[in-house]
């Protein structure tokens, strides 16, 4: 069976596993105050070439639960895309913290600047919003959970219109990686620094057993931060895993190779795809590619292949989804395309 | 400098890595439906000898917060020694579940079943009750957090507590490997689990990178259990990791194996302090091993030894710790009993 | 100034008022404990012809948050109407609990059974479900914040689609009076209690100073809900002004009447509305009469007639409107006509 | 039956039913827009003698939960007597925000800025402090739950330790009334408003039917707090009956008068107790008197006195209450002397 049903079916980078065993008795401190941290920390910020307070976690619902929950203020809530993954797939871990999420309506799983716009605008021009939930903040992914990519402009749109109502722009990057390794991406990791006010560096998705990356470029945002990640359960007493791992991913440019051919071996895929007449859902430039497929061709590409089942249409078709990572081999990829 | 400061300095047991590397480019479900999760969750079931419902998540604190914070209902409050992880050292993670600990007083770290059954039967006998903090749940340590250990008669007096007034018992076991791999320990795995309602074993403190295996016996309070882990941000992509740990530590009888090099250290340690006079501050006979010296003594010894700075206690001597651990060498061992 | 702006901008009923000042001396239990509480809940069950765990509390914010945030389990949300009073205008209440509201489209203020049941169907065979917001309880108003009603029929189905997925139904009746005072409602009290496992009787609105009394049909879902008002800040210790109020309001069936009196002023005012070519926003049968108007219009009558402003419509007219309440004038209701 | 069970137990002050009836039908604002609302808080202005932001809520659980819950941080806690209100009688109301109570050991209800000083500096000091709860507030009552004051020097003390630690003192004044009307009280309303960052202005037990007036001298804690009212249920759509009420008692003097009222009585029983040879618990200048008595003078009292049980005594003693207010009548007074 080929298995493209998701990016986190296999374990890590082999650069991962060497670095574990290397260290495994080096003595340490804990929670993240281990040699193994600060360096991965400088790497980034020389990675990001900005200053930072950089943090590490073990997954993305959690980074999102915790960059959220610690910023908001009692009466705030969060825009986001309603396909948005904090909007939908976090069984209410936003919602635990005590804030609403605004799941405004998207298209091919991105906010548009002007809909963020009408909206805050629409909430201060309301007589009534005193009695209603502010906006305090905005909430994006890159890439989306549909593959897509915001351009660099389309980000700065976003992050001007957050200036404007005085709210911070926070980008999930579980997936970064397979953004920055994707030519169609004109929008790299100093300009993500840049232009928001703090981003995650997914590990997980991207070459790590676990682990993301927090980063604050408004540093003004982590006070206490890693207070709020303690309350939130998320520091581990071993926190050199984390760091080890980052280390290690931002080591020779490995982040970004990892994520490059994770985005390749979709996009063989995609150009197989469009070749063999099959229908796109979406047209996506990073690891993920999207499908509209009928019963039949469902069921006889199941036979041969794991992919991911992600709607049915209302037309009665399926959107199904063909994933890669940094771990796809290029030998599967051509045995996927055989059977397509 | 010997480092005796804590039981996670080092990384994890090499069994562990070495089943890490070899399952490495296995591809498996995600979310703990590995096929690692569920080997690990039969192992455990066999060294308990009784059926549970079985969860793996990364660290201590969010055990206890997961645990506590989806068992107990509103008006609800948990009961714990002072001393306590919960109610000292978890930066307020119970109550930000919005659930007040009832902090105990406490002698060696441990609740007296007797002082539980007073607080119970002083709140129902409290005409104004209904406007208090209904106490639901008892909450100890084995060992605690003072390196001391309940015995079997002590955990079943607690139970029947817990019993009379209908709330469930739960143990925290951080660093349950270092009580049943110590000969003054009378409760194995097996009895604990038939004593309390749900409880955890630790993994990161006893040979694990990271992760803790919650084990409820009381299947009813499991229920969805997952979703919970998920909204309190703990479920990992890749729980593989935390399955791998597992499948190893309870093979071979691993677990035991290290949590007694861990209790067989500390105990050479403690008899070397005793005989050269050193005042024990409490008689622990697992890994952490406590004594109060005089500032000339600490500073003497932290020339040589990383150890722990618990608390200066009025007469103004200090209260140290040692800790060992599975990865703990003899020869360090023997290398403090000479500076000491 | 004619005012029709809202239905709480007089104090209350005279009988209250009476009652208060006899009573004013009178020394009673606290809490919820006194005469007049005890009175007001037999006389609420007889007006329902049912048994009943009886509750009051200040405002219907107050009560729709306790009562949904006393009885969801952490991995549950509410469904609603998009244009619920929960989903818009209480700030985030009900998120504040932790609890996400489904804001559901909705049609003249009114949810469909069907799209309930759609709802959750399509949770339940989401394969990723255990990762989303489990639907716990279905809220509606009756009538509903566009003055609509349920018929008897509507609810009954609506409760069989919460039987089916085993979720409570909450019946939100802050304006309840305005209902069942309407010539065209089809679904008395006892209707009501018997269709919803809880409901709330609004009084603020509906001849009051403030109160809103609870009242669970489903005895099961009121445990401990005393404390649950307790730890939300909803206790009274006089207890007694809510008491007293209910009493009256449930004597000589002075609530019906008050009710019937705000519907009849408002139909005054629709039929006129009609008759002068007003374009009705929507055909409400109860104490809230909305109309579209041109900018000239809006400014016209905005000189002598207090009125609510609710939206501007996208073809740049507005949504405004009239209304009524139990201390509505005839004398008044004949002037707002003949300026109309 | 003699009744002195507590200070809420008949209506209110006569000069609020008046000012009730004859407001009865005036249209006004809602959610404390409202006339009375403005004029209650101008003259409140005049009796604090300085500029604030001012806010009616309905209770003293509720003013306390919305006053700590909107203002800490999630990392942080607030310090109050062990015998505080929401320490214990307040159903974990604060800890539902998601915030831990430090209860201090106090001495006659109070809290003694050493102890809150030697708690912050110890807090500081210990290495592990970004893993425990930060103290983020001071909460005392003025008076006490057993009915002693702090005075004047003692708050100065209180708040010069606040300031150390840069956190706000928050006074509870739930019979602040019974504070000011004692001859024994050294610091008036100019003074408290002049000493805290925010307090309280007790209605409830003091006059009014319901109602508390917050009083925010550091207007910088009071952004956005309608909207945090609103998002915890407290915001009432008549807000002109907490104004109305307000506005009269802060009408010649009225508060003051009342509050004088309820302690003139107490201090009558107090002399009449101590004649007689009663063990007082405390020494209380103000409305609440405790004494202790025997199995025997128990049950004799209970017969013809209604008074408050408060606990049982290692010794097998009973601590009771009298508890006078401004409802009192000199009459009944006489007649429980006699009894005595």
């Amino acid at each position: 069976m080929l298995y493209f049903i998701n990016d986190y079916s296999e374990g890590a980078t082999p650069e991962i596993l060497d670095k574990l065993r290397e260290s495994n008795l080096t003595k340490q401190a804990g929670y993240g105050s281990d040699e193994f941290c600060i360096l991965a920390k400088e790497k980034i910020k020389e990675a990001i070439k900005t200053d930072a307070e950089i943090f590490f976690v073990s997954g993305g619902t959690q980074a999102n639960k915790i960059v959220i929950g610690s910023i908001l203020k009692n009466y705030e809530g969060v825009i986001a895309a309603d396909t948005g993954h904090i909007s939908v797939h976090e069984a209410g871990a936003i919602e635990n913290t005590g804030h609403k999420v605004f799941g405004l309506r998207s298209k091919d799983g991105k906010l548009a600047a002007d809909d963020i716009k009408k909206f805050c605008r629409d909430f201060y021009v309301d007589v009534n919003h005193e009695h209603m939930v502010y906006p305090g903040m905005v909430y994006i992914s890159q890439p989306t959970e549909y593959g897509t990519l915001y351009s660099k402009k389309e980000i700065e749109e976003i992050k001007s219109v957050c200036n404007e109502y005085n709210i911070p722009l926070f980008i999930d990057g579980a997936r970064l990686a397979y953004a920055i390794g994707s030519s169609e991406c004109d929008i790299g990791l100093e300009d993500i620094a840049k232009l928001c006010d703090v981003f995650y560096i997914g590990g997980t998705k991207c070459g790590a057993l676990i682990g993301e990356a927090i980063v604050f470029t408004n540093k003004e945002l982590s006070k206490h931060f890693f207070t709020n990640m303690k309350l939130f359960g998320a520091v581990l007493a071993k926190g050199r895993l984390l760091g080890i791992q980052f280390d290690t991913l931002f080591s020779n440019d490995l982040y970004k190779k990892l994520g490059k051919k994770g985005v390749d071996t979709a996009i063989k895929i995609k150009k197989a795809l469009i070749e063999k007449g099959y229908e796109l859902y979406i047209d996506s430039p990073t690891n993920q590619q999207f499908i509209v497929v009928d019963d039949a061709t469902r069921e006889r590409l199941s036979k041969d292949i794991g992919f991911g089942f992600m709607e049915t249409l209302q037309n009665g078709k399926h959107v199904i989804r063909f994933c890669t990572s940094w771990a796809t081999e290029n030998e599967d990829v051509e045995r996927l395309i055989a059977v397509l």
